[in-house]
């Protein structure tokens, strides 16, 4: 008799984006003449950019044509993206070995499948608010999950304890939800104590090419001792609008090594690569061609010019509230403004208040968790006419 | 302290393709006026057909319009693609509810990742000699594994027996290495197995269309009661040529529950679109719409093209056998052929002598499982006149 992963029946159903669509369904139907502007969800807008177009039409001449087919890649990527990569750290002052850099199909499969590579008996310890895949891949495979307090007092940007156990440590900075980023003082403080207790870091650097201040870390690998204790995740969902494109990057250092609960040690770098060629075929070539053709100067010009864009919608809306003096954070070095919920209104109920006076969508603050509540997430990535609109009518309502 | 998983302490290293790397390149460097042909590696050679590049460059051009531009996709894909390939199960005479069809980068993600619906107490059943990945991945997640016997004698299609118990089955037909198929009565026996015995079968159905003949099932979804007990693994890799373009696609019939150890019932279509929403983002909406260019009436047609050829190479290979008196297996709904080694060589062996005497290289029988000794897998995914000049040079040499 077959027996099913009984840990599935821990894993709550997500209704917060269904939730969110359902009142603005019944909202649109009961007043079809009112625009509706969303501003919740973390999706990209812009096309991609003229030289990854050209690229992929490129590549996909190629696969047409018996004389440049390509077939079986290799499942780490081919070695012009890793190479690509490999420089694009190079240029940030992270020094890199080609064989560390896996390219994937983005960070949300490679967070979730990286616990394959973890013994079930150690204990997640999680910011609140959070993106709910690291909480949900890890009740998934029955691990204990410990949640640290991020709040106003520490500005959404918890800190190590030494009295709260934790193995595998999730960061994500910039912060998604609250636009949050750690400076590199305070992630020396967590690469420390990592090492310290043989931890290890999960670091989630999918918004990293938002960050606007060479002084801030866009990689964990800028600090010193990480290369024994993080492993970094990395999307060009959001540095290039690859959203439904789909390619993403990990780095296992060589020398990160830890033990198995009966003492023998293994490389994180061999048991990915052995992960990944056992479980995954590679991203498509055509697809390898076009994230290729963003890192070069050309196509990370012109991503910036998108990153530009958004951040000039970012900077809209975080001169909006400010002129309300309503409180928030990120909006800086980040796609999203995690705001404070006015008159100390409940998440949701600031959701229903804006959608129904002023036809304005966000994020309820409480989706991403205890200490998501009384907060609310909006995001940049919307068009400017439609940004600006949004704003002006939340002026106008508070 | 973070501990790793022990379970991948017990994952061999796959010495197969390097090693016959290994010795080709050797030879190569000893020979370098011999043209080496390689029939071992099952990867195509044919150009993507027309009618996928020109939905490739339609998709490509949306992309780079914010009109047209598409985000974050559907995880499970998008309905277009859903619908054409529901339509085309429908044409084999399955009927499938759209939401029973998740697509997906390739039957070997799927195959892997599907193992973290199941308890780690099941036991998986696996033929011998067989793709190493069903093997693989269930010493990964630290499942016991039990081998059926598949031999010259049960023609490579081993059939239930109630002596061995398993939970999990692995089934592939037509089959990866042996080209055998399993015909209708012998998957009903299989499935009338499951059903009694409350197994799932993982049915890896990548090569179904090489099968030419209608009384043979293409879909385990043909055989009566297949629903209560099966979940099934396709790809375009061999039907299209897809090996570098990444699409496939896994049917999770709505009716199947199992119980978890302790005694809760879970649907595993429910399961599995939680497991792929958390840990997947779905495939590049470039190739989707690629992907669905081939189920199309004139997309099928092309593809039916290549596969003929392959076919026709296959039909090259087993006449030159034939005509040798070498038995040999597959080649017919397949595109490998599996044959003897002649002289009652070692399967290591011929593959030194066919190299060393005729520069062919092919995959040792061993390299499958242990049943696999003594046997050889030529593949028919080369071009026409390499595989008509090595089975020139096998036939001289044998």
């Amino acid at each position: 008799m077959a027996y099913l992963n009984e840990n599935y029946l821990n894993v709550k159903e997500s209704y917060l984006f269904s939730e969110i669509a359902k009142r603005v369904s019944s909202f649109t139907e009961a007043n079809p003449d009112k625009k509706v502007i969303r501003m919740g969800i973390g999706d990209v807008t812009l096309p991609l950019e003229p030289l990854v177009i050209e690229a992929l039409h490129r590549a996909v001449d190629e696969m047409g044509n018996a004389a440049t087919f390509r077939g079986y890649g290799p499942e780490q990527g081919y070695a012009f993206l890793r190479e690509a990569i490999q420089q694009y750290y190079s240029r940030g002052g992270v020094s890199l070995d080609m064989d560390e850099i896996f390219v994937s199909d983005g960070a949300k499969s490679d967070l979730g499948n990286i616990t394959d590579l973890f013994s079930i008996e150690n204990v997640a310890l999680i910011p609140d608010p959070v993106y709910p895949v690291y909480v949900d891949t890890n009740i998934m495979s029955g691990r204990k999950i410990v949640y640290m307090n991020a709040n106003a007092e520490n500005g959404f940007l918890p800190m190590p304890d030494d009295r709260v156990h934790g193995d595998m440590i999730y960061l994500c900075s910039p912060n998604n939800p609250t636009g949050a980023v750690y400076n590199k003082q305070q992630l020396k403080a967590w690469v420390d104590y990592a090492n310290a207790h043989e931890a290890i870091i999960l670091f989630d650097a999918a918004y990293e090419s938002f960050i606007g201040d060479d002084s801030l870390p866009r990689s964990i690998f800028q600090i010193e001792g990480a290369k024994t204790c993080a492993i970094e995740f990395c999307s060009l969902s959001k540095t290039a609008g690859f959203t439904g494109t789909r390619c993403g990057y990990t780095v296992v250092p060589k020398q990160l090594k830890k033990k198995t609960c009966d003492g023998k040690e293994l490389y994180m770098n061999k048991m990915w690569n052995r992960r990944q060629t056992t479980k995954f075929n590679g991203v498509p070539y055509i697809i390898q061609k076009g994230a290729a053709a963003v890192f070069s100067v050309e196509g990370m010009k012109q991503a910036h010019e998108m990153i530009a864009y958004y951040k000039q919608n970012a900077k809209i809306i975080a001169d909006a509230l400010s002129e309300k003096g309503i409180k928030f954070f990120g909006g800086v070095h980040s796609p999203y403004i995690w705001m404070e919920c006015p008159k100390g209104m409940l998440s949701w109920d600031f959701f229903d208040y804006l959608l129904s006076k002023a036809a304005v969508v966000g994020t309820p603050g409480a989706g991403f968790g205890v200490n998501g509540e009384g907060f609310f997430r909006l995001t940049s990535f919307g068009n400017r006419e439609n940004t600006m609109e949004a704003m002006e009518r939340i002026k106008k309502l508070l």
